[in-house]
């Protein structure tokens, strides 16, 4: 049994500390007291230096309260734990960063985002992850709005860059353009929203978001009595009775502005690319499928359980298909872009996560693909492509130049 | 620029999690999705089992809030930081745990209370270390029936017991019995108050504890209007002012029983043992050591400024000095006990610290120091003997069992 899969380590050793053996005079006395107080007292006058003296600068806190973990739902903080630990290693192996899991048990937004501000001394960039939506969406607004670190989402921000990324591929392989596509996204919690807005900044025109009501559109029943700019509050505690709430007015005030209602089998109609984040496995059928525009591409994202098994979906004629998982082809997975994104933000001090930045590592992570390898099973790299990290925080660098 | 001290290291090599280039058919599908749902699963029907999944077992938090660290005062938790970093390494080199330090930005009690409550989930221990007294002592007090992990303090438990082992030993040399000396402690502190509770439950029976106003003792005008058990609030609310607090009337309640009144100058007369836990360099001189009874023993604990810097203590006629720091022989620093005292606490899941298993730990330490070798400056083992993990962890072992 391994009984966890991440560990402290010292990054000095201990032969060093503890030098001589007769004399002990290792460096314990410059590590420790009395020689840390110097340093210490060098902080307390210039607060930057923390930067300097500590791992702050290489330090990230994965932050979940256990409600939203993978598609299991509602599970606890322990059982995220497992969760968060393999993300730790992922993102030290692939990104070099410390990542320490702080999973916690309360699902309160206000604490939650006092607990966030309360650990930022110590922390060079925070990423949230699997907090149930939309409590988590306004929990990052905020975050991002009141804290002086990055505030990355990863389930947000991670999977619509690397959702947008396989999709450049795929119209590359079908030979179509994203402008003239219409996409339908399953499901309207993080991911959705993420996607929503990164495809819609990537200037596809012909989105329809789907949540458990149908189709989302502006003149849907339950949006009816919803102002977005005029009753925030109100917003907020309706998205928590499960009704809507302002993102989904924001999604609703940007995509399917034809009005088109009904479910999933209705909307799916002639789409081109359907994009699943619903969290529930087997929703999508041969049926749906079959009633696509030609070479259908199909990203069920969902974990551990997709929305259509990959076998299933080319049964049913799908032209592409991909999931989030690793024992698949074409993972679509955070995992391909969290970590050199967020060595991106270390490195560059970078404070806002906007999407055209997602545009960009997209844009960056699509063209590790070239003519030659690009086929139906190999859109995306691999999720340990050693060129992953040097490509993206390229790409971040010239967007930040370039402002 | 080492930019840092500690890190977080991934348990499982790169090697095996990417393991084959062609197919990439590590374990990635285990350590995360879709492998990690099972695990995550497992969990969620019984919490307890996250002991054995992940490393909550052997993890523990460093909480600290800036406000007394070391004796610098309150500097801040990035300055903070630096400190908690050298703790975690001795941590992991001395005990072979994961030591997480979290340095938060709030002086707030209830803040503080809640922040360590809602972490239970990742960890097997806590450690506080550098708040300020009183507030800490009451932070500790509540966390420890609150939460269902052991909440340990090093300033007053850690310290306490090494400061006991120390002093065990002293008295060999001195050939002196506890019961009988007088000892003076400089400091009503975290580590005052601590030191205070363990020697007395030792059969220490002449204590004087001396704080900014004097010795403490029952009928002192501060302590007049004040009623323990009837008035904790306004007790509490007295401490922050500077005024009394809960735990000096208790050291008023057990100590200095004649009602001697006066400064370090005056009770120190005839004392054998003087402690100091002040935070303050340089409060003690010559002729208060003079004034002492025969073979006086000086413990000058404040880091990094001692009471007294051992030369001097020396010149002035003292038999035994020992300081906190580990460039001066007879270090008495809670580091020689709190890696050990932890890997104990993690191994047996033990809720409950106590004066007993303190005074256990401190009488197995002393017994490290043979007959042969045991002399003036050599009272307590260094801080990195490899004897003290297996005699420590043994001794919390047999106090238990024999429970």
């Amino acid at each position: 049994m391994l009984k966890g899969k991440i560990e402290i380590c010292s990054r000095i050793s201990p032969n060093k500390i503890f030098e001589d053996e007769a004399t002990n005079k290792g460096i314990l006395d410059l590590i420790y007291t009395p020689g840390v107080a110097f340093v210490a007292n060098e902080i307390y006058r210039n607060r930057e230096l923390v930067y300097e003296y500590t791992s702050k600068w290489n330090n990230v806190a994965i932050i979940c309260d256990g409600t939203r973990v993978l598609g299991l739902g509602n599970i606890g903080p322990e059982a995220a734990l497992t969760v968060m630990e393999g993300k730790s290693i992922l993102f030290k192996i692939l990104g070099n960063i410390n990542a320490y899991p702080l999973c916690i048990s309360t699902h309160s937004k206000e604490e939650i985002i006092n607990f966030v501000k309360l650990i930022e001394p110590n922390f060079g960039a925070i990423n949230i992850e699997d907090i149930e939506s939309p409590k988590v969406l306004e929990i990052v607004e905020i975050l991002q709005k009141e804290m002086s670190i990055p505030i990355f989402h990863d389930d947000q921000h991670g999977t619509a860059a690397i959702t947008l990324a396989a999709l450049i591929n795929s119209l590359k392989i079908v030979n179509k353009k994203i402008e003239n596509s219409k996409v339908i996204i399953a499901g309207a919690g993080s991911a959705g929203y993420g996607i929503f807005k990164v495809l819609h900044k990537a200037g596809c025109e012909e989105i329809i978001v789907i949540d458990k009501k149908g189709a989302i559109y502006k003149d849907r029943e339950d949006f009816y009595n919803y102002t977005l700019h005029n009753n925030e509050n109100n917003a907020i505690s309706n998205g928590k009775n499960g009704y809507t709430n302002s993102f989904k007015i924001e999604i609703a005030s940007k995509t399917n502005l034809k009005g088109v209602s009904g479910d999933l089998e209705n909307v799916i109609q002639d789409a081109d690319i359907f994009i699943g984040t619903t969290g529930k496995g087997k929703i999508l059928n041969d049926k749906m499928i079959k009633s696509m525009n030609y070479d259908p591409i199909i990203f069920a994202l969902s974990n551990p359980d997709p929305e259509i098994l990959p076998e299933n979906a080319l049964a049913a004629g799908a032209k592409i298909i991909a999931t989030g998982r690793s024992d698949f082809p074409n993972q679509i997975n955070n995992a391909v872009v969290f970590p050199s994104i967020f060595r991106a933000l270390l490195d560059l001090r970078i404070k806002n996560i906007d999407e055209d930045i997602l545009i960009a590592v997209a844009q960056s992570i699509a063209n590790l693909v070239d003519s030659k390898h690009l086929k139906e099973d190999y859109i995306i790299p691999k999720i340990n492509d050693p060129r992953i990290l040097p490509i993206v925080t390229k790409s971040i660098k010239e967007y930040i130049v370039n402002l």
